[in-house]
Parts: structure tokens; sequence; C-alpha cells
């Protein structure tokens, strides 16, 4: 199958929205007035941000799912997306799943295929994604205000725990009795949700926003960095956020929950007094949202339990370029 | 150093026209009123698009080059790009003159770096850049009439004669007597000059154009295939776009110039009523053009000699997944 040919049978779909999608020199996209557009771009490489053998129908939905949250945490509606792909061979067994992995995902958001690029070479994803947001209501990292309270949506650490065990599996030392908890928790590892519907819903609400993909600490720690504030957050009500937590190591859960990264959960910040909108936003959007913490003018992240002690994590979120140990996140 | 580090030191730059730029989850770029966004995306993958040990500094100009001639071939002005990078390591002494070849090139075009990615992994550049043009002005691709003229911008085939050179110098195999001349033209290969001026120069000039990165046949190939036409291409004419191609045996000559790629000049179509037209839009963009053909009602590409002889060439255009023999273009 030619380059053209694998253009044609697997990406190129009827682009309603879009002026202009795959085939040309450009895609064109006509933004509406009073919008801008938000844009986010992320690379993901084999056996280093997935296994080479996974399905590659799961594959196809977490390129896309990893971009539409960074428009999840803008509080943007996706519109479009350019896929660039690097493959070592074009296998029609594995494109077929994975266009369709993808394109499910497109099609539930209303975010078109408008073109990209494919070339041989070692497996690599490259997915930019366009979003719009009516001006000056994005969410954004630098605005968190001292006395805010600080949000997590949904649930953390379920992703970090599932590379475990299926680093365990893939080793062979997985424990029979574990099986059963990696087949619950696979999916979020997998098939992450991008929470589109609540950070739409959050427009307005949140003073600050942020998807967690590299771990709730890096992730917070963008927030307070950008918005130069600190942090006290509250380690049980965080540790609640692990459906199974007491079954582990506490050393282990606090690790899944605070760094584990690939969660694709929003960590938001709002005004005390915006308590009830807050909450408003997450029924609207159907996705569960806990208080973890405040936003404290002291800089910092001041991690403590429920008998105000504080504890002194030595978690980093995930680096590409750090020296060690984080090798083995695929 | 660090993901973040290394971000902030190489690829953090103001963006004075765009809202947001590097180091929230999104970018935010604001549309002008009547404008529509052009967007393409491109991936370099070591070892096929370029030698790994490439200058730098020229590997960055070039990534960000091949994506602004897709915007040139579409009639529009840059505005932003993003950058997702993968990298075996974190190397200051490759990542300086990288990213100055690449934001020189950036400053060049008022084109910001607003976004993207950077990770652990086999040398990949994905660039993808947006510009803008004016609602139902961009020049396209399925739009070339019967009896338009085609031209060709600069010249071509210098490119795929350099690497050919290169792969001989590679081997040890290259001539004394060629140095020279690979010397003389290695910046085509490495260094191509997007046809930006001359795109927005063309925009109601032009009835269709495309840019030249696979090779003249095969992307004014597109053009024809897309517009449901055919053409008449004059071998003289086009050999004439290629210095010192009478120094070549004559088949290498024509594969240069036809099939060769890389060139990133403009193939374009306009009627002939329109001649002074695009004359006038080379001389505003500083770019010669060289008429080259007619579009024509039959289908296919028939390629003749001034004698009117038809030549019956076996060229095809690059195919990153086409079963051989091109598997040595890097």
């Amino acid at each position: 199958m030619g380059e053209f040919d694998l253009i044609k049978r697997f990406f190129t779909r009827p682009t309603p929205r879009a002026v202009l999608g795959v085939g040309d020199d450009c895609a064109l996209l006509q933004a509406r007035a009073g919008m801008q557009l938000a844009i986010s771009s992320d690379m993901l490489v084999s056996e280093r941000h997935f296994f080479a053998d996974v399905d590659p129908r799961t594959l196809g939905h977490k390129a896309l799912a990893v971009n539409l949250s960074d428009l999840a945490a803008c509080g943007a509606t996706p519109l479009a997306f350019t896929l660039a792909l690097a493959l070592p061979q074009a296998d029609p067994a594995w494109l077929e799943p994975f266009s369709q992995g993808l394109l499910a995902l497109a099609d539930q958001h209303g975010c078109e295929l408008v073109g990209g690029d494919t070339t041989r070479g070692p497996l690599n994803i490259c997915i930019t994604v366009f979003g719009e947001v009516p001006a000056g209501q994005a969410l954004l990292r630098h605005s968190a205000q001292v006395g805010d309270d600080i949000y997590v949506s949904g649930q953390l650490g379920q992703a970090s725990w599932a590379l475990q065990l299926l680093l365990l599996q893939r080793q062979g030392r997985l424990p029979s009795a574990a099986e059963t908890q990696l087949a619950q928790i696979r999916a979020r590892l997998e098939s992450p949700s991008p929470r589109i519907a609540l950070g739409l819903a959050l427009r307005g609400v949140a003073s600050a926003a942020a998807d967690i993909s590299d771990g709730l600490l890096g992730d917070l720690g963008h927030i307070l960095e950008r918005s130069g504030v600190g942090a006290s957050v509250d380690a049980d009500a965080v540790l609640a956020l692990l459906p199974g937590a007491q079954t582990l190591p506490a050393a282990d859960a606090l690790r899944h929950v605070l760094a584990g990264g690939d969660d694709y959960e929003l960590v938001f910040t709002a005004p005390a007094h915006r308590q009830a909108h807050v909450l408003q936003a997450a029924k609207q959007a159907a996705t569960p949202v806990q208080r973890i913490g405040r936003i404290e003018a002291l800089s910092g992240l001041r991690l403590h339990n429920r008998q105000g002690q504080l504890l002194q994590p030595t978690l980093h979120s995930f680096d590409h370029f750090a020296p060690a140990p984080q090798e083995a996140k695929p």
C-alpha cells in the first residue's frame, strides 16, 4: 500500500465543519467571530509512552485523548486535529483498528481530522489539536489566587497502578490475585476519557486549571509556579481519589496518586465563594470533583494528613529528560 | 537538563502576536475577521528525511521551511507554529544550533513558536504551522482549468542532485571534481527557501498551486488528479530549470528535475490571459518563474521535447511506503 492510498483508506473522512480537510497542501479552518483558537500538540513514542504491542485501537483512542485533555484544561470546544504518523511499515491490520479507535473518539467530540503527514520510521504519533474558546474565557494556569480552593476531577493513580501491574505481567511476575485488579483499571491507562464537558462547564467558574498528565504534584506545581503562589494539599483527600488504595503499601498508593501521571483528569482552582458553582459545573458535566486543598501565599506545595502532620514526599512528576529512575515509563 | 529547562532555554520566546505562547496546556491564537486559518503538519524522521549527523542549524531551518512551503502553496501568511520533538538525549550542543536555525527562519517570516512537546525517543521533528489567508482566496489544488499555463518557480533538481553527491561522499566515492559542485548546491537540499512571497503574490492570479516536495511529476500530478484534468509538459523547459544539467547523463538530469523531490518550489497554473499578472507577481516576489506546459482535457501527464516527441519517463514521485527502490532517500 502506498502513502496516498494509506491516507485515503484510513485517514480521509468528510469534514463538514472545516473549510478544507485532508488532501491539499494545507487544511483551512474558519474561526467564528469572537472566538480564540486553542492549540495543543503531543507526541507519543513507542516503548516510551506505550508498549509497541498495545492494542492499536486503544492507542488510536489515547493519542487523541491526551490532546483533547489539553483542550479540556483550557475550557475549549474541540474543532479539528492533524495527525502525523511515522510507521515501521504500512500494515492494514494495524492501521485499521488504530484509525477506528482514533476516529471514534474524534466523532464523539465532533473533532475533525483535517490533515497531517505519514512517513516511514520508528512508530511515532504526533497529533496537533484545535479547539475554540470565547476570547478571554480560556482557563489558564497563571491565575490561581491565594485563598482559592483546589479541586481534582474523577479519580487519580489508577493509570500508574495499571502500568505497574502491566510491567509485572510482562515480566511474568503478576500474582494471579492481581489479574482482576489489572483488568478493572487497565482502561484508565489505555483509554483515558478527556474531561471536555467539565472544562466547558468550568469557564467563568475556575480561576486556573491544568490537566494531569505528568502527575498531580507536577501539574498542580505548574499552576503554583505560574501563579506565583503555594498550596496546602490534604493527602487523605488525595488518597481517597484512588479506589483500592488501602490494599496497597501506603508509599505506593501515594506515589500513584501524586506522581503517577497519565491520569488526564483536571486540577483546578476556584474562589471559596464559588463552591456551589463548582459543584453545579461538576453535576452539569456528570463528572465528580473533589476538593483537595487550598492556595496559599507561601510558595511551594505542603502535603499534610488529616491530623495536620506535614508529609515530605520525595516524589517528582514525570520528566522525559530527568536523569533517572523513570526509564521504565512506557 | 530536564524537559522543562530544555523548553525554557531553547524554545520559549516572546510571542507578541499570539494571545498565549509556550507554557500552558494550549496556545491561543486570535484569528482576524474575514481570515481563514491555513494549517499544515510535517514530520521529519532521522535517516529518512535527513542524515543523523547533519548540521543541526540547517536541520532546524529545514524542519520549519518544509512547513512554510505548504503555507506558500496556499498563499497564506505565516502566523505561528508548534514543535514536537523526540530526542535521543537532551544535548545543549545540538539543541542550541538547532533552535537557532529554526528560530532564525521563524523570525524571518514573523512565525511565532507558540507550543509543542518534547520527549525522549528516536530523533523525530514534527512541526505544525499556522497561516492566515482571506476567506475564499487560498490557492488550492483542485481548480486548474483546461487551457491554463503551468509554471514552476525557481530551480528544480539541485536538492536531489546534492543528495546523490552526498551519498557518494559518505561512501567515499565522490570524485574530487564533483566537490565544488556539491558545495554549490548543498544548501538547496539542506536550507530550502520557502516561496512565501510568491504564494502571497499569486493570490487572485494562479488558478491552482502546490509545493514541490515529492518531485514535480508527483506534485503536479496531485493538481491534475484533483482538478480532473491532464497536462502537456515541455521536458526541455523543465531541464532548463536545473543549472548544470548538461554535465549530467540525460536520464539523471531528467530524474532530478522531475522526480527528485525536496525542491520546495511552487508549481502553479494560471489562465493564459493572466500571463502578465503572473510575471508581475514573480517580479513583486523577486522569484523567477518559468512556464513549463499547459493543462489539457485528456487526463494524464504527457512529457515531450521541443521537437514534439513524446517521452515516456518511468519516474515516480517519492512515496514513503512504495515497495522500492527509494530506500536510499534520507
